[in-house]
């Protein structure tokens, strides 16, 4: 989801690149620190605080509906923020003694990118809850010991630290390879570069400066709005989370606005067609089919089982959500190697055909710099091999020994020498896409080692664990190697940015867990009904599932169905991409909802869907009034939004632990249950 | 306290009159139309619709709080884009006979001004109120049958038919003396003189077209936004309208802000004093005063009294509201007759003096044109002497003999002996500082006949009633003098107004008891915890027992406590009166809150308060940002947010009547009840 967001800014970036085809010239009397000065103290301070604020922003996101927009301008500005009021300040008392840089502000990037990225790929809430008895509970077959495993603290860190520096060694050698020789574009690394040399040029500083601004100002009102929604939130069904702004009706089926600002803000920040696609699958689920389903109630499937039963209503919403994923990702996976095959062939040949005049021409002076930048500090291939090696023995000891008796130590082996290759094409897709697929690999990962495994010796737990192994290794890559096309355009060093990215990595390792267990230890997290509904958790689980029994678990016609989406969701892409190469005109490719989003409302409803619509009309509607001042404020506002809102989250959840309840429930009764409550409690 | 507002327009109007001085020379080549075709059928269709309109919106103000602002730049605005609209389009097609002019625009408003303005002094929400039954059980002494009259649609148009016209003939032969010779400012009929000039030039009519565009985009807002409402308040204390938005304990204390938006918009028009009068009043009754008391309950009076008794803590709140004004109507009273008596004796002095070199002076251009427009057309002394006999004549018989036997002939004859006196010094009064004294004249009336026909002869009825005649006396015949002028400054004739006044003066006295009807059978009106409480009803009901009883029948120090407040409101208009005379500096006397507007939270509570300090917080955010457009546009948005919110009114009251209620009840629990409410739904 988060970096689909990303994709549409492809075209963008290379104009942008174009036009400020000497960049380098502006920054020539600056000079470039060495790659130690690079990683100044302050710079770590710095990260280490918006690493704290990222964590709990992206948890709280992936708790609540796991659609995580690309939070890189907040960090960016609030990094340049942080580090600029302090040097002005020190400046002001005469002390500065080292000005602030780019590279600097590059490693801060890269950083909190990096301990933010842990947040995702970490699974909290997916793969590792997953395992929790919680979400077994509520899938109610494979809830058998070995396939349950209790959170905890601990071994979450442990895991998590063995299994997430592997993917950082993976494919480090290639990197010359891939920025230098094969140019990829990195679109999301490019953008954040631009953005951080923008920041230091005087225009761009004042740009900078009032984005900030506007950035504090919708972090305050959503923090206040927050703040002020949770006295009237009391009890479940309180408040305006629960407010039936289409009427009960719509209510009961999901539909309604949630008042939600950090929905608001995702929703300003993801494309359109995101948002749209969010809605017409919520539409097409909780507005048709389930009511359909629900019609049949007592024929399709037994009509004495529990709300949440896998095998009844909720079965069909899981599987039909699970099938459209895989469907979804399992074309991507085809698609995205297909694209890198010809990429690579045509690269091939182009080479050998006429030995390269592109190549051999004169390299701009912008280019000159940054190669010679990007050469001068290496990190040696021994090193990367060793590392890699090391750390992967390390993990096919620690994680079957201590951590997952499930899964044997020959396949984790197994798991470590595909994961290096699939670093790579996941890299490398990405640099060319914008489109990380590290979940989609982490999916078949539990689709695979979870049926190789299988039921009676725990096969559900060995699926996430190797989902988790997958997941951390392909996304940390590719993280990686878009940091290197940040640092080569920022002329920031190789190391510098290594470096940084294991700190990264090690700060997200720690706080991830941390922050996730603070919220599970306040809420009941997973539970379908509650605030933290962690949809990925049951999905993920169901996908586990699947892996283990087959579709032989699911209700009637649900198999049906769920091959139908499958099928569908690899169509739709089809079409998608046919339209796109080969109907120039209208764009009409432009208009074709995207499966993955769809299937997301089909388990959760669609009240987040609205929510990000009406952040989409805000944005459409300023945009319409000013288009400049909606595309140079726009992301602002939006990051506004999501932090302060999602900030509020941990005062929240400290009263929540404290059991201080809020005072009083808004509640929202049908006409004919009021007058009974007002006989109720006037009686 | 509809008219205070304008008083601060005093020194624009003037500025704004110096700096055009030549505004006649733009309008030279226009022709003005002769007195008949002055008033078209389309202005008379156009002041048809708006009347309606405007009456719906001042009943609906009456009726909620009685703080009616000025709407005549929304009743401006919106004359001109109907007719602008209708001359367009005819044009359009060709068939355009007469153009638009601004002596119609002036008819218009003229007629829509008066008609409204009976919405006002017809009491529907005050005397008339004060009368029925549902405000006489509230105030449970003084409730006989001698002194309760249930309301009929009949009666009441009869009454207003008899009282309504005789004020429009009460001072037309002075019209020369007051508007000619002294000159006198009528603030507002000048201001909206301007405004319809201003319409009539080609800059202006651009402005007028953002500000009729910015007008219904927030009539639509508030409309849309009153109709979301409407679907969350099925039952009592249900809905936006009882949020406690600052919690539990001060909703208990009526320290709330209702969400509604025609408040909103009449702070937005009221000026920032008016507002924090109204807060401070609040919190000193609500926050401080009743508190204390209600300490007492038990020692000061019995505990065992019903919540709305007079001789409880309902008492203190009716009769401090009531002495305040009390207080605060006097003074008026006396002040402005001081006032007026110095300027009229200044002006005679000079005239003696130096047989005025003023008057000599060659009058300017502007001046010149005027003055021969106004004494063009005549209304002869001898219609207006005779106008006055007999329709006085009518109603001394009407009255007594058909619709209030509890006041005598002789009783009525005073009442008309005296009240060309009162019209003269209210009409003079309100030329010097637009402050219509009209209904302070009102309350001395009840305050005089109910004591004079004492308690077992009806004499709460007779005050009631004479108060009618006194205020229908007064108020008409400043309004009248207040068109005047405006005709005088846009050429329009003395003629075209007064019959222009009297078709409006005939459509309220039949639309505006019709409108109050259409509430009163809709819903209970006169309950003081309901939608429409109509406060006047109870405090001018209050005032005619003090007439007739005297303070024998109040609680326990509530009539010391009366005679301080009474005071109270005295020396603070002389404070204020005596800074704004010597304290130039600071203009200290900027600061200090009118009493009153204080006293009517006194028996209301602070919401509506707290609504339009909102709408004052929004004009000054507004005006920090962009001075210039909160001043061009800020009337106009908050004209459109009461047009919007009041009109909702319409559909809701018959909404009401056919028996539709909303679906859903928002309802606000304190944690502790909605714990107990989910159990006895759950159980």
């Amino acid at each position: 989801m988060a970096s689909r967001g990303s994709e549409d800014d492809n075209n963008n970036v290379n104009e942008s690149e174009s036009e400020s085809a000497a960049i380098e010239k502006v920054f020539e009397s600056k000079e470039v620190p060495s790659w130690k000065n690079q990683i100044t103290f302050r710079a770590i301070v710095t990260s280490f605080l918006l690493s704290i604020i990222f964590n709990f922003i992206v948890c709280k996101i992936n708790l609540t509906t796991g659609v995580v927009p690309s939070l890189n301008v907040a960090a960016g500005l609030l990094g340049f923020a942080i580090i600029k009021a302090w040097t002005e300040l020190l400046n002001k008392c005469g002390l500065l003694k080292q000005p602030f840089t780019r590279q600097e502000n590059t490693v801060i990037q890269t950083c909190v990118v990096a301990s933010s990225g842990i947040a995702f790929s970490s699974g909290t809430a997916s793969y590792l809850l997953g395992m929790s008895p919680m979400i077994a509970g509520q899938l109610d077959s494979g809830n058998t010991p070995t396939n349950v495993k209790k959170l905890d603290l601990g071994w979450m860190i442990a895991y998590l630290f063995v299994v997430s520096f592997v993917g950082l060694f993976s494919i480090v050698p290639l990197r010359r390879m891939m920025i230098m020789k094969l140019k990829l574009t990195y679109p999301s690394g490019t953008a954040t570069a631009y953005l951080i040399n923008s920041f230091h040029t005087p225009k761009g500083a004042k740009l900078a400066k009032r984005q900030v601004s506007v950035l504090f100002k919708s972090f305050s009102f959503s923090f206040v709005w927050a703040f002020f929604q949770w006295f009237f939130a009391s009890g479940d069904g309180c408040g305006f989370s629960s407010f039936p702004t289409f009427g009960l009706k719509a209510y009961a089926q999901r539909f309604y606005f949630d008042f939600s600002s950090t929905y608001v803000g995702v929703g300003m920040i993801c494309p359109y067609m995101v948002n749209i696609s969010l809605l017409v699958g919520a539409i097409m689920s909780w507005g048709i089919m389930w009511p359909i389903i629900a019609s049949k109630k007592g024929i399709w499937y037994s009509a004495d089982l529990s709300a949440g039963s896998l095998h009844g209503i909720q079965g069909y919403r899981v599987f039909l959500a699970v099938a459209t994923m895989l469907g979804d990702g399992l074309f991507q996976v085809v698609y995205i190697s297909i694209v890198m095959l010809f990429s690579f062939i045509k690269h091939k040949s182009k080479k050998i055909q006429s030995s390269s005049p592109d190549e051999n021409k004169p390299a701009s002076f912008d280019e000159q710099k940054r190669n010679e930048y990007f050469i001068k500090d290496q990190i040696s291939n021994l090193t990367a091999f060793g590392g890699y090696v090391v750390l992967a023995i390390i993990s096919i000891i620690v994680v079957p020994r201590f951590i997952f008796p499930q899964i044997k130590w020959y396949q984790m082996l197994v798991a470590y020498v595909i994961a290096p290759i699939l670093a790579f094409c996941n890299a490398y897709g990405c640099g060319l896409t914008d489109w990380s697929l590290a979940s989609n690999y982490g999916k078949l990962a539990i689709l695979i080692f979870s049926g190789w495994v299988g039921i009676q010796n725990g096969g559900i737990i060995a699926g996430l664990a190797a989902c988790g192994v997958m997941m951390n290794i392909v996304s940390t890559a590719s993280d990686l190697m878009q940091d290197f096309k940040t640092g080569y355009l920022t002329l920031s060093s190789p190391r510098s940015m290594f470096f940084s990215q294991v700190l990264g990595t090690a700060m997200g390792c720690i706080m991830s867990p941390l922050v996730f267990w603070f919220f599970y230890r306040a809420y009941s997290v997973g539970d379908p009904h509650g605030s933290y509904p962690g949809p990925y958790g049951v999905l993920y689980r169901g996908i586990a599932l699947l892996g283990v029994e087959g579709f032989g678990s699911l209700p009637h016609n649900c198999v049906k169905l769920s091959i139908g989406f499958f099928i569908g969701a690899i169509l739709v892409n089809l079409l998608t991409v046919v339209l796109e190469k080969y109907e120039k005109r209208y764009r009409v490719h432009r208009f074709i909802p995207s499966p993955m989003c769809m299937a997301i409302p089909f388990y959760l409803g669609s009240y987040f869907a609205i929510d990000m619509c009406v952040g989409s009309l805000i944005l459409y509607v300023w945009g319409r009034k000013d288009k400049k001042g909606a595309e140079e404020l726009g992301p602002a506002v939006a990051s506004g939004l999501i932090c302060g809102d999602s900030l509020w989250g941990v005062p929240a959840a400290i009263l929540s632990m404290a059991g201080v309840n809020a005072p009083i429930c808004m509640k929202f009764l049908s006409a004919s249950t009021n007058k009974r409550v007002d006989s109720f409690l006037g009686g």
